[in-house]
């Protein structure tokens, strides 16, 4: 039996770790600032418990592009490392300097930020650098190290003259990567993942108009001063108290210099028990711009930018918001199936879906009139979330408005409350009536409005998947669209209409329009209606119409219902005057073309006289009035 | 100066790997299967040039799952290991075997198909295993060795009694990750990444009807026999004159068991310089229903399912199709930026844009009724691509098809030549004359028809961005659309129409109609057309609604154009009868109704008429009827 250890071969790691670190090459100067932002945190921590006889100062991190020698420069005034450090925490790859610190110094460390997740990151300047030099001064009274490696396991390590604190990391830039030399690039990078890291860092300088001297000696000039790339301390990681409205606007702005819309409202997510969670998160004002998809939550680790895709840790129906989460406990690379049945990432969607409902309840019982004005931007994702999250679903009840056409918002129990009294049936159900679009229905609308009943719009494209989940919560709700029967026959009362024609009549009425109306597309209905009714009226059945907008979109309604051909019933009032025309007019071209006549108004009211039949029906009328 | 060899701590590695190697851990049995057939395919190789003296036979892959004893097994038939071969390739961690084989047999090999890209590959076997054994029996005459690690670096290596040819992976399931013993998940497993990987892979048995016997004595019986998950020659590693039309239907209804929709046609890739590459591409038949995008083109390294996020290797506008490509040149985890920088990657995304046009410009040539059949499904593809790729748009003229409201289809060559007699203005100009919606507009396209002119159905989202390329590339090409004016003033000529009304009454008519007509919408325009023609008409001109529709559906267009308001012009033709009575009237009332009926007709045409405006359209017509 032969026993022993598994011997990584070091030639081989190189390669390995440029090909699988990250997949994408500009990772490394995040790791790299990531790095410096480490050791200043770290010195702070040290001076702070008297372990570090140093003064802290105001260090900054500077990252300077030297185009002509192809370098490139990130220096920090942060611990620093000794010869010896160096030996222990560059030459062992994968001996996460961090870990090892934090450990160390766990109880007082835990709340100094230190980042420590990248103990890796600095093999990533390999991706892009065919050389590295590592210039280091300790805080502590030891000689500085320069060490320089190209790229190879080979390393070396001499003394260095470097005076101040702190470690200078150089990059002899690669001929594939000269691109990282530009300024735009560094720019970009900087801005991507370290817009919001908390030391400050230094990119260049720009020029500022100052004020020098006092009363008529006063003189402005020009001065350089550091140009000072990021905010060390974004508005997530102070604390609600210590904002405003307008520091929750202007963070937004600073998240999303493109965006000219302002914020809706937003939530201030705040938890350190049982996971840490910061961040904020803002309802963006829905525009038909589909771009608006292109800002998305941005997920930050102490502060370092890591991803916009949260799909999995935030729910679904909330990745249409905007702004940031930053947490530390949610783990990275790993697959999105994993994340979801990850416990730790199931608590924190379960708590944001928490905060987000409890928001809007809030915003709800302070300012309603304020939310109802709202209403129309927020509820597609409201909508989404009472379908998909049985937890927003129970809370939403609470805040879920239903417009009217006349712009009045109810609650549910404010609805119910309303119309118990006009819109129950004989049956003792609750008939809400709404309409999808006030124009195209307009006709319907009017007809429910002159009873004196409530009409709602409900115009989201998921409503009906909605409607149908409220019913079958709510055992005496019924949702019916207006124009999907006569006004009486929706909400069907007692009392019934007297007809003016006898039995036989409407018989003959009835095989008269059936011998003219299109029978394969309208069933023939008649109905005793008041007579000042519209004559005729096309109406569709609230039942298929629904399983048919359920099929379109996805998740419900039958099965094949969506290739239907569309059918309707032709209601016909048997009180209208017209009706008694009709059944007296003994000429039978007359008949027809009043007949004709009738069934083409009726479908310009539901908007179904198109093309040949319209053209036809523009000029007929056209010619009535010449 | 120290010098020194960087140390990768062993101790350390191995989280590395199971953290950083693979985001996704599922991924393990593909790499250990992967290793399989490329053990078998070696062995292939060596028997093939005489090296290894033993039978190939028909070598299988079999995975098994023990379910009671956590344990996962996969077992090859190829070419096994001896004791200092485990020492070799398996003890020395990022040593490839794959690639130094294919050093040393580079020419012999180079058709052999051996995968070899994922040396690294076994050791993701300890992203869900807490202990790994490898019992393996080499083809050479040498014992058989059992190595067992636990997933610290300590391994043990042992002879074994194995006897067959082959290796046998045991995989000692985690805790964590018990989903791995589960039948379906490994199905799914296997089905998703080697359904086509080119060793015959059996996973369980089934049970399969068999006749035994002849004549009289024939019996059926029920026999186990090995459940082949795999097929090994999928149709796209076969030469194109292999196959027929059902072939490729069959592999596309492979490729997609859920999918019940036929494709349109196919297009089979098969290129091996300047780069390597084999697939077959397939037109879908559009759907309305939005899953279509779900089942995307899939990317296979030999065999070996890789990704179906194809983005930046085929053209943009090519991913709405479906299909496989398969390509070990192009390169894998690298971001997107890189892969579109690649050059290798570049030319295969050019090679198949000009495959594609060659594809379809020969379907035109060799059956130009079913190519004109199938245009309404792949127009919005072709279109895409002439806008977005240059080279694509140069070929695309020869089998592009400008179909007419009346399903004649021309290239725009032929419409060219068929219009250019009837449809040349005063100018020199040709006039090509569009609906969108053959419904909506048809009383426009009935008055261009009745002038003898060819009237397009455009009617994709895009057009008005392809209508604007065509117009700058050609000169003398004008697209209007059929309601951008009245059909006089969209194509000019000569002759012009003599008024009924001396310019005094036209005066007084357009004072009239300006007090009556809303002039914030519409602006009136006075025209001697033929008193056949429609009395009022109300048109949009070209240019501001193709701005708008081009900055609705983004990149082109002028910034700003989507909000503006609505603006029509109403058309009132002095020549008509209707012009005449409303300039007689002398009732003022009777007057207005008059102007504004004709109003409401004019925008029941152009489908402007809505909501209360209908409804009280209609409630007068009923009226006037009944």
């Amino acid at each position: 039996m032969t026993t022993g250890k598994i011997n990584v071969s070091v030639e081989n790691i190189f390669p390995l770790i440029k090909k699988f670190l990250y997949s994408d090459h500009e990772i490394f100067l995040r790791e790299l600032v990531s790095n410096a932002t480490d050791a200043t945190l770290k010195l702070k921590h040290l001076t702070s418990i008297g372990e570090a006889k140093v003064e802290y100062g105001n260090p900054i991190i500077e990252v300077k592009i030297d185009k002509e020698g192809k370098k490139l420069h990130i220096i920090d005034q942060g611990l620093g490392m000794t010869a010896d450090e160096v030996e222990k925490y560059i030459n062992q790859v994968a001996f996460s300097g961090a870990e090892e610190f934090l450990e160390k110094y766990k109880d007082s460390a835990k709340d100094s930020g230190i980042i420590g997740h990248f103990g890796l990151g600095f093999y990533s300047a390999f991706m892009v650098a065919e050389k590295v030099e590592i210039i280091t001064k300790s805080y502590k009274d030891e000689p500085a190290a320069h060490w320089t490696c190209d790229g190879s396991p080979e390393f070396t390590l001499v003394p260095s003259d470097k005076t101040e604190r702190g470690t200078e990391i150089i990059l002899h830039i690669a001929e594939d990567s000269l691109e990282f030399l530009e300024d735009f690039k560094i720019r970009e990078l900087l801005t991507k993942y370290n817009k919001f890291m908390p030391v400050p860092i230094k990119f260049g300088t720009r020029k500022e108009k100052k004020a020098f001297g006092v009363g008529e000696d006063e003189k402005m000039e020009e001065i350089e001063v550091d140009n000072i790339i990021n905010n060390p301390t974004p508005a997530w990681t102070k604390q609600p108290s210590e904002l405003n409205d307008d520091d929750y606007k202007n963070f937004y702005r600073e998240l999303y210099p493109m965006q000219f819309e302002e914020p809706l409202f937003n939530i201030h997510l705040n938890v350190d028990y049982p996971f840490n969670l910061t961040g904020i998160l803002y309802f963006p004002k829905m525009s038909a711009d589909l771009q608006i998809q292109k800002d998305k939550i941005q997920l930050y680790q102490n502060q370092v930018f890591v991803t916009d895709n949260v799909e999995g840790i935030v729910p679904e129906f909330l990745t249409m918001l905007k702004g940031v989460i930053d947490s530390p406990d949610i783990p990275l690379n790993v697959s999105r199936s994993y994340l979801q049945a990850d416990g730790a990432v199931k608590k924190i969607s379960n708590y944001i879906t928490r905060k987000v409902a409890d928001k809007l309840k809030s915003l709800f019982t302070e300012n309603r009139e304020d939310f109802e004005q709202k209403w129309n931007d927020i509820k597609i994702v409201l909508e989404y979330g009472m379908l998909s999250e049985p937890k927003f679903y129970e809370k939403a009840g609470a805040f879920t408005l239903y417009p009217t056409v006349n712009k009045k918002y109810f609650t549910l129990d404010e609805l119910t409350e309303t119309i118990k009294d006009q819109q129950t049936d004989k049956d003792g159900k609750l008939v809400i009536l709404y309409a999808s679009d006030n124009d195209a229905q307009h006709s319907y609308v009017e007809a429910a409005e002159a009873k004196g009943y409530e009409v709602l719009l409900l115009d989201s494209p998921i409503v009906s998947h909605l409607i149908q989940k409220l019913e079958a919560d709510n055992e005496n709700l019924m949702f019916v669209r207006v124009d999907s029967d006569h006004i009486d026959n929706l909400i069907k009362k007692e009392d019934n209409q007297i007809s003016k024609l006898s039995d036989d009549e409407k018989e003959t009425l009835k095989t008269t329009l059936e011998g003219i109306v299109p029978t394969t597309t309208y069933t023939v209905q008649l109905e005793a209606m008041d007579s000042k009714a519209a004559p005729f009226l096309i109406t569709q059945p609230e039942f298929m119409r629904r399983m048919k907008e359920m099929s379109k979109t996805g998740g419900g309604g039958m099965f094949g219902m969506g290739n239907f051909p569309e059918m309707y019933n032709l209601v016909v009032n048997t009180n209208s005057d017209l009706a008694t025309s009709i059944l007296n007019e003994k000429d039978k071209n007359a008949q027809e073309s009043l007949v004709k006549q009738a069934l083409d108004l009726a479908k310009l009211s539901q908007g179904l006289l198109k093309g040949e039949d319209l053209t036809a029906f523009v000029k007929r009328s056209f010619e009535l009035i010449k």
